[in-house]
């Protein structure tokens, strides 16, 4: 296990940069060794900042050096399928952000590069590593609350993206609402078995142009029995606002407390404190455990905690949770086998 | 304004017990002058208790009687068509619990005879005049949220009640999100146009029996553009658990702390309040506060601020909630008008 | 015990008047017959507002009225030696404000008046019947701390009184500290050996015209080897603020919340609930508890939970924090014995 | 700026090891060089681990390599002054464990030694970089409580050390309150002129063998007219607890709120959060956090934020308070001018 994992990152947005600052940086076992992004300069500049030896406007370039072990791969969903398969095909390992791809179709073909090419995939669900999450999965897995029957999930984000970015989210189930499906998946231990999806402009009516909701709900059964519900909504002018609920048979778990600072002013206007104004205030840490447990599985040989399928079932619950709402009706899902 | 209202209380349930007391001792303005129960000396019993005069298990004698100048009917909701149509016809002024009637036809009857009769009617939505609810909806007409455009319930209980309570509850959108849909409307200032409602079975089997849900989901959209989502569970194994959020374009607000001791124990275990443990002990004062606010009313000659209209709108969404429950189907609502 | 407690009282200033009203109102088992004030025309307006059959500007009319049973002292301190000597020598059982007297030796003298007349006598002190108090006090003596071994209190005020109030005040350790003195012995369930008092003006400078403090810290040491520290403060500028801790060997108490309305407000600007203005939205339930377990009591011919050794130890102690921070050393206490 | 700093760290305890993980992987502008420790063994063993190119059992091999530009000294208090000299001569720049050292006459020394060798010193009062007590410092220095006139501070610990290492702690005025001066010091932006300290063993028993207590409560005068209580204490069974509150002419600061993970359990027992346990679980951030400031002042050549004054005046502090407790008087300030 002394052997590090040498890394590439594909995709040099917020969200690559930070993979990449935690692979060069932090990650114990891991070494940045090439970062690569199509924008002019980008590449160098991050690399340059990061102390990276090779940079690249072209992906092939980390793809066929052969003293790379793993990607990190941080594009457009829109070409998620084509890197995975490419990775595969070359061997290396996969870090994949969500969603897996942009169809279900190309997520049974990436299953199918994966298996058929022997490398690990882990998908971007980096909630199921943030430190509450994981005490909360002990606690579920311990008996706290006894078997979990319902989970309740709030994802709510007031920095209203430009309508380029609601134009190729996928739509709010599909950018928010996964997260939630998956956490949901973890914590009931459960499959989903239907999804009845409802949703309304409340406010930002420029997201009807694109046939999207600013406030949405979903409603999920399991084949355990249990049922969740889902929320998702872009209106949350407070700021970054993201609660999960898990109700068992003989207690209940509240995760989320929504606080920034540890600190709290009080004059004669109350009592205050600070909110957590958006998601790098959240989920920094998580985003680095969920790369150090990547790196980690890698160099013990070991299947990532959050795969391929994982991936592709929280693809499959969106996109019918997508079309509930569209139709107005309730969709029937069948078991994704891994 | 200087009169006392005097009233009789029909029905002495816990709940009928509740009002009596408070309506002998603690509403200014009032004066208990008869109780009534069916069930032998009960009525006596309470009547000696409080010190109230008169007492009886026939509610015709508080209607006959013409030195009482309103009642508070907390009878089995079956028979609330008939007391509030006589005690219209009798010029009493009516206090009746949730939920005004059993059916939207005995509804229409019972606001005909109030108006016909000229007397005023209240209905027992007492979170209206819970302390921390009249607080919010003073902060969003101040502004403080913005416009209000969407509105989160919770209504849970683990005290599960015996089958032959399920059996006559009217089903848990009926029995506990009518609170919220009042509560939605009263904060959202605007009315339901549809209405989804899911739910599962997923704990107490036995509810199932009657096709009832132990845990329930309604989605409502408004006139205003705004929507709700209304949870109800018989579920919380932890105790009673009431909360409420508005949002709103400028923010959101949030009520419920289920702490019910103002204390908090530090052990090794970790820091611990206890919490609300059933209704009581939540809305105890709400009770208190809705039926002085009644004979405040009375005592001004004004119409109280929960009427019959709030009440048979409140029914008609519970009734819509239930068919979509049952039919797996949106149901449009067409307006109610006063 | 079917008999009510026909009460008086005496001194009819804000406090005064919540006694009255929760007298006539809300305590069952009283009944208040009288009411006094030197005020011209305020006792006769109380009395009409009540419904209390008599008003008098003497209280000889209420210690000479053989219908009454027991008063409630709300007269100026100055006054309460007098006021409780001839309340026991006419036989009557005594509610009187904290402090007892304003000297030890009137407390002795009262306290030989108690005695001799085979009166009941009970002190001000509410925190002990605020229902958090009465829950912590239960989980101490439930073991669930372990031995109580520190107490720390805090008393905070925002709302500055006048030069004149804070003359008369008797000095912040008497006028504020004295409830947590009383609090520390309750929870400790010991008895203080030294006091060392300290002090500074750190906002309010008129106090030090009366060689006050606007800002006070006492230590405390205990016969069972518990030690405690009490703040007292007039700087509070956002509102009222009481807090108690208690350390014991495995485990710690906190009491106070500081919040006043069950809502939270969330913005931009962050998280906000309001804070407890003043000491009434505080206690006002405490008040009404501490009256209602007097008169308890009483009908049970009981002796009350707080008395007149209660009475004259916490004064014992004000004096000595007030000697202690004037001199700059430690005072050591002798036991007071019942 | 672009130069890295090289640097040494002495004493390779729990927190030494701390230093040199984060000088090591986490610090920008930062490369450890070489780690010392007595223990056979120790430094190779930390070298290997962390991959650090040279390691040594004797601090000289620091002090002479003239490719090492600052040190962070955390080998025992008795050993600083000598440690700090040492480096000063060789024209190292200096982290150093609170307190500076054990006298102020070596405090005294050491300062002329860094003076004269136009070298920087930090000393580690990590909580000034706590990214909460960052926070309240904005907030104060903004405006946003008034002019800050009182300090509470609070640290208790339920980690009961062993009678050797209560030997050479100082005292608990030394060992603990330190921080809890100097964060008085730092809000307040006062000096202290007077010191008064209280104290008892009131729980383990074992510590009076060293004259030494477990509760401590220290009260401060400022020469701004402020004041100031801090507590400690060894009696927290239920974990860490360090909290810290500033009062201001217009309102209050809070810090500290005591929970671990985010996350709440509910059952019938309570609503339960856990507690953070102990100091690194409260202040690991503080720690990586001091040390990129130390780091970030060398490459600008920029005096770090809290410096060799800084320590001798909490070190003062501390001395005079242990004087205080054991002499049962107040202690008079002079000014230290840096």
């Amino acid at each position: 296990m002394s052997k590090k994992i040498r890394c590439g990152v594909l995709g040099l947005g917020r969200l690559g940069y930070w993979h990449a600052e935690n692979l060069s940086q932090r990650v114990k076992g891991a070494e940045l060794v090439a970062v690569v992004d199509p924008l002019e300069g980008r590449a160098e500049q991050v690399a340059q900042e990061l102390g990276v030896p090779k940079w690249s406007r072209n992906p092939n370039d980390v793809f066929e050096n052969p003293d790379i072990d793993a990607v990190a791969i941080v594009t457009p969903t829109s070409t998620h399928a084509e890197m995975i398969k490419k990775a595969a095909a070359n061997g290396k390992h996969i870090f994949v952000e969500k969603p897996i791809t942009q169809t279900l179709q190309e997520a049974d073909e990436v299953i199918e590069a994966i298996r058929n090419n022997h490398v690990f995939c882990q998908v971007g669900f980096m909630r199921r590593f943030d430190p509450a999450y994981v005490e909360a999965k002990k606690r579920i897995e311990a008996g706290d609350i006894g078997k979990p029957i319902y989970f309740k999930g709030i994802t709510r984000d007031g920095n209203t993206p430009p309508p380029e970015f609601i134009k190729h989210s996928g739509g709010l189930y599909l950018d928010f609402s996964i997260h939630d499906y998956d956490t949901a998946r973890f914590f009931l231990g459960a499959e989903v078995t239907s999804v009845t999806a409802l949703g309304s402009v409340v406010h930002n009516q420029y997201v009807a142009e694109f046939n999207d909701v600013d406030q949405a709900l979903t409603y999920l059964t399991f084949d355990s029995g249990a049922a969740a519900d889902v929320e998702a909504s872009r209106n949350a002018a407070y700021g970054y606002d993201i609660r999960a609920e898990i109700i068992g048979t003989e207690g209940s778990i509240q995760i989320g407390s929504l606080q920034h600072h540890d600190i709290k002013i009080l004059t004669k206007k109350g009592c205050t404190h600070d909110i957590i104004p958006d998601f790098p205030s959240q989920f920094l840490d998580a985003y680095l455990l969920e790369m150090a447990s990547f790196i980690e599985c890698l160099r013990n040989n070991q299947k990532p905690l959050v795969d391929e399928y994982d991936g592709k079932i929280a693809l499959n619950i969106s996109v019918a949770a997508t079309q509930s709402y569209q139709k107005g009706t309730t969709i029937q899902l069948e078991a994704i086998h891994s």
